[in-house]
């Protein structure tokens, strides 16, 4: 069983990452280009420093190009019987390209999704794995050290094979950004009725215990009213990273239909246009057909 | 047969109306509060004008408190086998209850759904009807020099009992919100491809003719486009006149899944908004899990 | 203060709250049609067992013909100083046309919204109250009976006047619809993928610890995972209750885009359709221009 | 000049373009498998069939493997100077990867998208075209003929560079779906109010001249309903090409919000979902909570 691994990227998630796993009893050596970060002076050096029989390797960078990078030259130091372990927010059927380079050397993949963001270093971290049960199973002592206390079962799943986790883990993902739309619709609708609600903030406190709405996201608006009741410190800018978008496709490809969490994506699209050029159209059709009043662009 | 009618209101409406009427042979009297305008000086005028056996009076004014004004004084003038024609855009159960107060009178009712904005003028206006067979038969002639040349029923319905003259304009109105939206939509794809599309104008002109999407509403497209290639003299924000509203309340009261034409509306409610409370919960909320970055408000 | 309460209506949410409300040291008379379950055999009987300084009776009788029925009669049979709670899911609108007739007699009205379910019996009910403060704090140690245990502020609010409490739980639930919406999107996402996730009850009972998007609403979906992990017992038709619609009502009618909340209500209507004309007519469409196929109805 | 072109693809659109370009004074040498259609037995004796100097082919067979596999031949068979026509819904990318290839040949690449269906052979097809000004300019003949009468720019495009032709034209399906969609929800809306609409083909044929709505996708729903007034024959399931599916993906990576154009294509997939795994996980959720009434599923 595997108990002492290496974690290359030491950025907000992979610090957090490597302190909770060495509270949990797994020994760690981190690689970042930040030598004031770095446990190691580079990835060869990381390598050389787990134990010889199995080399495991957490990968947690941004995805894409500097995930793939990783890959490549894990790729080359690496060999027969070791194991690749992708946790950042690579898409699936990256992890299910990557995997087949690195079997062809032997090297085993495990991809796995990550949920808890900044919390998870308190709370422990969701694990969505994908790959082969032998990689996982020799493992399992990492994942035990990262996922939340309690039941295995509620805070780890061992999804499919390779790119189960990752597409565990967008899907996760796609749904949160319903979620978060669908409480911030309900938080306007309790704003814009001013003349009537008196406490906002206190009533979405009062959801907090026994209704059907209460979760953790609740929690966490909560909190961000109690900081800043109107939340009038906040521009309504809301940016959105590749796994809301790949779910959306995903369903396109599936003919899944997703029209909640479709709308929730094009909401934060909308949020980040200065000036929306379909409805500046829309004006334009208004006023040629009924003369309806337009407003001008300063 | 009706060949002489009130009309009351004559703004942009109500004076193309009474032109396109005049040129059609309808003999009209007009009353509007504002002098310069109008034909007679009071309502009471306009009613002694017209020939006493039928009555007809066509109401033109803004839908709501105007409307319901103008009906109220005209069930004091008007009396048994006259007729009022409400042409503005009342909703539908606001007809059947005005229907039932001046039915008690005698007062014949007629609502009607006119369609064709600034361009009525020229092109004839579509109408569509709601009331009695027979209220409906002995105008006629006012219809008939209304409504655009051609086939009668390609311009012109009756679609039913007093209240579906409106319904049938408010159902127009709410797939008209869908139509723009569809057309903005695939306009902002076009401009946002700027690295492949030469000429946004040029291709929205192509489809003009020949081509599945070819309308009416394409063609002002077009000439919107001929006349500001870029929109660059517009503002994004959207107004909406109540027939949306009603459109997506009819669908909810009636368990119609209408998501095109709400998500037509909800766009442009989102066209007004300054700053969206919605899109600020969301992203306080990204905040708290994440520690995603946000921008202040200014 | 009140410690000894009236309840109209013992159905299941009635008869569950009377339970938790005497095991919270309230004393409670309950009247309910069916005599098998009621403590009194009439109204009258229940106003006269209440203590005679200051009568409070909790209604839970459906929303509608029965809530306005049982407020009439207790308009009877209360007088100044009494005070009547409407726990049922009551329009907003309603309750301030109601309150204003009960003060009239000097009674005093509250509404409350209440969520939870079967488990509020367990849990405790979540609470959201309009009206008076001082009708709201004579109350208190009924509603604190009745919410779950725990700071007073996460189960409970006093959101503002008459009618405040059923707006938030209005938005309460529109809320819930898209959160539903949102896990059962997710939920098809994970299950058409049958190729790649060997494991969905699985995978999303892994979400129910340290994830975003971690819920009670999720546990619920682990449960029914659990006993059904295909759903294969259920059919798809979804049922939708008035506040739903109301909610989506109400952003209409308040300018506040609800792309999210609305998608869902829409999917609801859409579930119980055995065939939508909406998409008889668009496969209508596309075989007139493109001969596409179609399907012929049975 | 180019007055005689290879054309490639028989089928319903292929044959009647090749009798509309016949009847606009173009020789076409055609080439299908199947031989009772086939102007010539082989690819190869098409090519030989031009005028040597500067050989055209246009490509009109199903999007993906064979359209891939005929431009593949093409490359082998033309030569320098010789230009490929891709007239089907390739996907604009590939048109770019195909043109690229062809091009290491000296061969040109037009990519055409082509609206109409089965009417333009009477009608005329609009075109939107892709590619350089001078192999445009060499085949104007060509797009001549096949393009409405009336001025050239109405119904036909050179939008861009190679793509921009099938980039337009996915932008018109897409946008087409959004107008169905919006036409059949009023339809819907009208076909509910059957206590009040006593003529809803009336009313839907009263839309063709003078209104807003007016278009020609009106007209085909005006014949559809004059066909089968209640749409009884039809069933609702409705198919979807690559198109509606392409224009949402490149939404998503434009960031373009596209709410009306998706929603339109969502309708599609649930149409043709016997039972809706989502809707069947909102209904599990419901009887989780509260132990609404659920229908079992047969």
């Amino acid at each position: 069983m595997v108990t002492h691994i290496g974690l290359v990227g030491l950025g907000k998630m992979g610090n957090n990452m490597r302190s909770r796993l060495r509270k949990g009893g797994i020994e760690v050596t981190g690689f970042d280009p930040r030598p004031e970060v770095s446990d190691v002076p580079t990835l060869a050096d990381l390598a050389a420093a787990l134990p010889a029989e199995k080399r495991v390797v957490w990968v947690m960078v941004p995805a894409g190009e500097a995930t793939r990078s990783v890959l490549d030259q894990l790729g080359d130091i690496l060999g027969e019987g070791d194991i690749v372990i992708e946790g950042g927010n690579s898409h699936y059927v990256e992890d299910q390209e990557r995997a087949a380079e690195l079997a062809a050397k032997g090297i085993g993949y495990l991809d796995v999704g990550v949920s808890g963001g900044v919390w998870g270093l308190e709370n422990g971290y969701g694990l969505m794995v994908g790959g082969s049960a032998a990689d996982v199973e020799s493992v399992m002592p990492v994942f035990d050290a990262l996922r939340p206390e309690g039941p295995r079962e509620e805070g780890f799943v061992h999804a499919g094979g390779v790119g189960a986790g990752h597409y565990a883990k967008m899907v996760h993902n796609g749904i949160e950004y319903g979620l978060m739309q669908a409480y911030a619709e309900g938080y306007e609708l309790l704003a814009a009725k001013s003349d009537l609600i008196d406490d906002v903030h206190g009533t979405v406190r009062a959801w907090s215990r026994g209704t059907v709405v209460r979760s953790w996201l609740l929690d966490l608006m909560v909190k961000a009213l109690e900081e800043d009741p109107k939340l009038a410190l906040l521009d309504d800018w809301v940016d959105d990273s590749g796994e809301g978008r790949w779910t959306v496709d995903e369903g396109i490809d599936l003919a899944v239909p997703l029209p909640v969490i479709s709308a929730a994506l094009f909401a934060r699209f909308a949020s980040r246009q200065e000036q929306s050029p379909a409805m500046k159209a829309v004006a334009a059709l208004r006023q040629q057909f009924g003369g309806h009043a337009v407003k001008k662009a300063d």
